[in-house]
């Protein structure tokens, strides 16, 4: 089991073992089109050598989000093999997700090919954990939970070496430059951004140890903007930062220096503090409303001087300052991380990233600014459902599932080699 | 020049290099008291042995605060020498600062010693720049400008090498455990927490270099508490803090994994995201509102289901939440480049601290958890003057001031052998 496709090899070799042909994967670059009301963010992934029954489906149920990949036959029958479909749920909307597996189940025979109400429910996340009971009375299924950081890695992996138009690396000139999928992957860090950030480093696979992590993640720059904006979607938000500029609320090193560029070392317009013009700004507008003196003190406000109170605050500077915060500095740690175990390849997975340009560009310019070029940042098109695939991928004889599993209380640390 | 205590061996041996004495300096422990109807909020230095004419101050101007340390003659004539006094005032009030030094100006034989009007302004921080012209112009004195991570690194020696009682660690059964005067301290990191983040290798006196710093720091905290708490000072914050509970903002991983305790390796009280509650939870009563459903969509809310929309953003939970986040973040980076750089104590300053039980407890928590005990941190009581004081212990004959002076552009990389 140590070289590092084997379980890939497994799912063509022995079909007993693995049960997923993933061979020939490729992206199915049709439209995205609806499915029961709800319209898939994600591209489909064709399986056109998987031919035989399959009988389970994957929920990664995260702090915020649960993700779904199921497999079902091309509706059109000429067409060989059948296609992975991914779809996200709010976790706190989770009997939606329960709803739709439901309809899976009786759909069985010409989605999955097994017999009607013939299902199984490979979990990971901790909603594993938390919707066990519920998920098994509600949906009268079998569910087998898999290991969180196991599922991450095995879903990347698949990735990564088997998905072309997949991976890729981002810069302003050239957003989205693909990487051929490779088998010479490791070492890496993969950084997971959900509703909080796991850092993993990857040896080989199945050879993983979380070093690392923020709880600065997606669900801070959600919640600090859905009281701040009023935005009620991230799309929302993340559009609104598109439309944002953060000098008005970040306090740059030209604000404190002033603009005398010839005597200082620093670039002026580094961000010095994120949100560091909001306090003075608000008491500027506060003593101005009370006694007219706020903006006439005898200071030189050559930076904030022709704002008003409004406009300090508004919704798209505000999201792009904190969207900008959390993305730096998820950089910096990853980069801190990536110099302490000596790593050079970085894989951004996670549902923050939702292949927002922004987002993706104050990651890469982290990893560049901090290391100097020496580490790179990737990306994936399928950020959001490394773990569902990785559990989708997991399907084993129960005995084989089982001593890998948590189920054993294993921690990844424990499982590594 | 390349001894430890070099520059402090000078203030005794050879006066006229560096002029102020500080053999023998101590806190002066007397009540706190107020001077032209401002509080100060930091006690005294006593200088026993300082008796020669002192004619200047020293202004460290922030992005946010501007502090200033000046000497003074002891009001009861029968005491010999004079004492360091340490005033802050917000740097967008820096009027009031100039209007302050103005009376400092005028009293000079009674303070300082010298001829009245004869005065001096050494000057750092970011507004020794962009107040140069204006400071000039208002005050009509001389000002030189010192170089900002020189003056740090002077002052934090000074408190450091010299000051009992002024240094200590933390712990919550011993919260104020001071540390001896050393001569040995070298190298350590000094992570100066103002409206940004610095932080500073010191390999020995005059050796350091800017190695990092993080945008996320107290002008985060007080730009965000300020929109989301309507607290109107950083005291109002921390005061509010104090009263708060995060699990209330904050998702834990108990709330990810449920309280399913024995089946994960992580203890549910860490933190996974950073108010990552407050999302769903503004959704939810959203929805509520609208349509009745926001708490009854079939999940089982074990962690929120007892919040009412109001209690999920109590200001006392959001600022202590923002607060742990922003600390805890320092401190797993202040790690992070200390293992980098293979430094072992590390030295929080800045203003940013003021002497707060909940900061210091999450700055030292950060380093115990991320370090596992191989790395110390360190405070001071004077956290907020490292600046100031080592501008005021900067005053030198011209020639010599000004080749170590950043009037020559000097970055502090290049400064050090």
């Amino acid at each position: 089991m140590e070289q590092r496709t084997s379980y890939l090899e497994e799912a063509i070799l022995s079909p007993g073992n693995v049960e997923i042909n993933v061979q020939g994967a490729f992206i199915a670059e049709e439209e995205n089109h609806w499915i029961d009301g709800m319209q898939r963010d994600t591209r489909d992934i064709r399986l056109p050598n998987h031919k035989t029954v399959v009988s389970h489906v994957a929920l990664d149920i995260g702090g915020s989000l649960a993700k779904l990949v199921y497999f079902s036959r091309e509706p059109d029958s000429k067409q060989p093999g059948g296609r992975l479909n991914f779809l996200k749920f709010e976790t706190d909307r989770i009997a939606q997700a329960f709803k739709f597996i439901q309809t899976l189940k009786t759909q069985q025979p010409h989605v999955g090919g097994s017999k009607a109400g013939e299902l199984v429910i490979l979990a990971t996340g901790g909603g594993a954990y938390k919707y066990y009971d519920e998920m098994k009375r509600v949906l009268g299924v079998e569910v087998l939970r898999e290991d969180e950081m196991e599922c991450l890695i095995m879903g990347l992996d698949f990735f990564i070496s088997e998905i072309p138009q997949e991976v890729f690396t981002y810069s302003e000139v050239d957003p989205m430059p693909f990487q051929e999928p490779s088998s010479d992957i490791y070492p890496y860090l993969l950084v997971n951004i959900g509703s909080g950030v796991s850092m993993v480093k990857v040896s080989g696979p199945r050879q993983y140890e979380r070093i690392g992590g923020t709880s600065l993640g997606g669900g801070t720059l959600w919640g600090l903007l859905s009281l701040m904006t009023g935005a009620r979607t991230f799309d929302d938000m993340l559009a609104m930062a598109d439309k944002g500029d953060n000098k008005n609320v970040d306090m740059l090193v030209g604000d404190i220096y002033g603009t005398d560029y010839s005597k200082i070392g620093l670039s002026t317009s580094v961000i010095a503090s994120s949100f560091g013009k909001v306090f003075k700004m608000k008491r500027q507008g506060e003593s101005a409303a009370e006694d007219g003196d706020g903006m006439s003190n005898g200071d030189d406000f050559d930076a904030e001087g022709t704002m008003t109170p409004e406009r300090h605050f508004a919704p798209e500077d505000v999201s792009l300052s904190i969207l900008m915060a959390v993305s730096n500095n998820i950089g910096q740690l990853a980069y801190l991380f990536c110099e302490k175990h000596q790593l050079e390849k970085i894989y951004f997975g996670g549902s923050f990233i939702r292949g927002h340009r922004q987002t993706m560009n104050a990651l890469t310019f982290a990893i560049n600014f901090w290391s100097q070029g020496t580490k790179q940042a990737y990306f994936l098109r399928h950020e959001g459902y490394l773990g569902s695939v990785g559990a989708f991928l997991r399907r084993q004889p129960k005995n084989w599932g089982r001593r890998n599993s948590i189920e054993e209380g294993h921690a990844p640390e424990r499982l590594a080699p």
